[in-house]
């Protein structure tokens, strides 16, 4: 159990007043527990005052399960048993009755927007009815605490920034064998898959049982639109091209989003490197700005100003960051020009300056992930910005 | 637009009185369309007469979308525009006026035991609002449909069927590279990204644009555990075990689920032997039995006994199948002893025995998929059902 993170959550349980979180979406029982569920169907009471509860099903692994919290399993399956939802509910309000007598709980209703699922990209198999049934078991108690519980997902605790320090560092090993086989004549999802078994062939090794990589590569024309849409073609890539790498790698359920621009061969014209320096430039400007204290709108603000005064200011059309660690994408306000966040020590962000410039069929974007520390920054990612392993 | 697909839909709509389905899950759109949401965030206006609309965010391929469709750009991203949801649900609600004015709406409200993600594993980036929202812009006309919604999952069309077909024929491709990588010394993860890499290099081959694989590989004592969790561990393949595969291959948006099982080196004992040999023999059973009118739960009880007379009885723990072909596992009955689904032409099943004996550190399954036909079956997975390439 994480210590601080223990007492965030329950000083954020007692001042609102709610006896317990009902926590159910995979990457929020992360964020609590830092146990990844491997089914996306455990539920975790979390009690202002008392240990926490986690209930997983009977066909969870037991050797992923958190020391330090209760363990309850749940029946799975139709043949041993009719309905286990049933027995769960049963469970739950058995111990809410007994954590929190008639003391209000709280819960995100809704799935959107969170959950990396963990079996073969189907999500969660969660009756349709589920919300209606935790809302039935809390027998009107319920208190809304959503954007209380966003807030839990924004400060991490120096435990978390080390696991989401060691998927950056296994995201390394996938931006490696991207440049490597940055060799004309191999399509863009023959890299994706290169890459994607140097994240995954990690797992075994150094305590990691899950790791995967979601690598999109974008080649080219494709990489002129990667401010817009990701995915992996069967494009090939060809000498003289700026291919992307976009990566949202998890590792045991801690999360890191990379992005590097590198050249296949050796030649790059004038306007592919100034529009990678222009970049570069950016993010080198950013990373500098970062330290608790300052607007996050105002590094935005920053680094768009500075594009408008290269010949390239249309072509930044995103935000420059996001809280990144629980998920690819952690909720809150981020580094855009309608945040209203403050940066803060234990923030991890993610520093993404871009330039999409289709009329040219070039797009580059480099990615970093920082931490925020108390007069700076951690840079996570801190490796390989640069077109090509050989210039 | 599949002309029987259509007329399904437009049916259950008049029949039950509804105006206009919205669907907005993934893999209901793929239902309904045949168009696999890239980002997973298109809205699709289904109206019981006139031309259905698909809303999609600007950032979707051109490529991908379907003829036939009224297509309907919504803006994306902060920078462009500040909520692009409020953008959309004007659209909707505009085109409902005018589609089906005054009309009962209907739509599933809950995205859990659906949608398979496209982006890197995250969810769609859903608002948490998103279903209060929609019910909000439908006016107190909601009605629901859910179990018929549901139901339309399970009548495939002959064209949905090809496309299932050929997710099946590209599952082999990851089949063979499975029985052709049974090396002692590989590791379980090892041979499952060889095995992804086998399906995703399909892409950009004969109008693939995406394809996963999903493949879980369970050697020895992790393969008698079969039946409970499916994961990729860094346990190495020893020389004398039976090794599962289980695979989530997705094409297009269309789905196959196929399981083999299959020896590492040539000496296989006795009970292995036999273990192999009773769930080979009862797959064979349950495709002989399986025809339109024949009750589901038959099927299964007819394996189920079937295993009750040889020594492995105890071990046969799950159903026997389920639906397949918009997700891994479609919604609705299927084979097991609760089941009240009659077998019908067009539905597509999985046929899955399997015996996991944990104190022998066996587990084999053999699972096939199967589109129910006139008068029998059409074996969608036509391939290699055999412990070992070279015995």
């Amino acid at each position: 159990m994480d210590a601080n993170r223990d007492k965030q959550i329950r000083e954020t349980l007692l001042k609102n007043e709610v006896g317990a979180l009902l926590l159910w979406r995979p990457d929020e029982i992360v964020m609590a527990t830092g146990y990844l569920p491997l089914w996306g169907i455990s539920v975790c009471i979390y009690p202002a005052v008392g240990k926490p509860v986690i209930y997983v099903p009977e066909l969870e692994p037991a050797d992923i399960l958190p020391a330090d919290f209760r363990i309850q399993t749940y029946p799975w399956g139709i043949i041993e048993c009719a309905d286990p939802w049933k027995e769960l509910y049963a469970y739950l309000k058995a111990d809410l009755d007994v954590l929190c007598p008639g003391q209000p709980v709280s819960f995100i209703k809704h799935i959107g927007s969170s959950a990396p699922p963990q079996i073969a990209g189907e999500g969660a198999p969660l009756p349709l009815d589920f919300i209606d049934q935790l809302m039935a078991l809390s027998e009107g108690r319920y208190k809304d605490l959503t954007s209380e519980i966003i807030g839990l997902y924004a400060r991490k605790t120096s435990d978390e920034i080390e696991k989401i320090a060691k998927a950056n560092r296994i995201a390394f090993l996938g931006i490696r064998a991207f440049y490597e086989h940055l060799i004309p004549g191999k399509t863009e999802v023959e890299v994706a898959c290169i890459v994607e078994t140097a994240i995954q062939s990690q797992i075994g090794k150094d305590d990691i049982f899950y790791a995967k990589g979601w690598p999109y590569i974008m080649a080219g024309v494709n990489a002129s639109f990667g401010g817009i849409y990701a995915r992996n073609t069967g494009k090939v890539l060809q000498e003289g091209e700026l291919v992307m790498i976009e990566m949202a790698v998890c590792v045991n359920g801690y999360w890191c989003d990379i992005t590097r621009t590198a050249l296949v061969g050796q030649t790059i014209n004038t306007q592919q490197k100034n529009i990678f320096n222009a970049v570069e430039t950016a993010q080198q400007m950013a990373l500098e700005m970062i330290k608790p204290g300052v607007q996050a709108r105002n590094v935005d603000k920053k680094i768009r100003d500075y594009f408008q005064q290269t010949e390239f200011g249309a072509y930044f059309n995103h935000a420059l960051g996001h809280h990144v660690g629980f998920r690819y994408h952690d909720p809150g306000m981020g580094f855009n020009p309608n945040s209203n966040l403050v940066l803060e020590e234990g923030m991890v962000l993610t520093v993404e300056p871009g330039l999409y410039v289709q009329m040219l069929g070039v797009g580059v974007r480099i990615e970093n992930n920082i931490a925020v520390t108390v007069n700076g920054i951690n840079l996570l990612s801190d490796y390989l910005t640069t077109w090509s392993l050989i210039h």
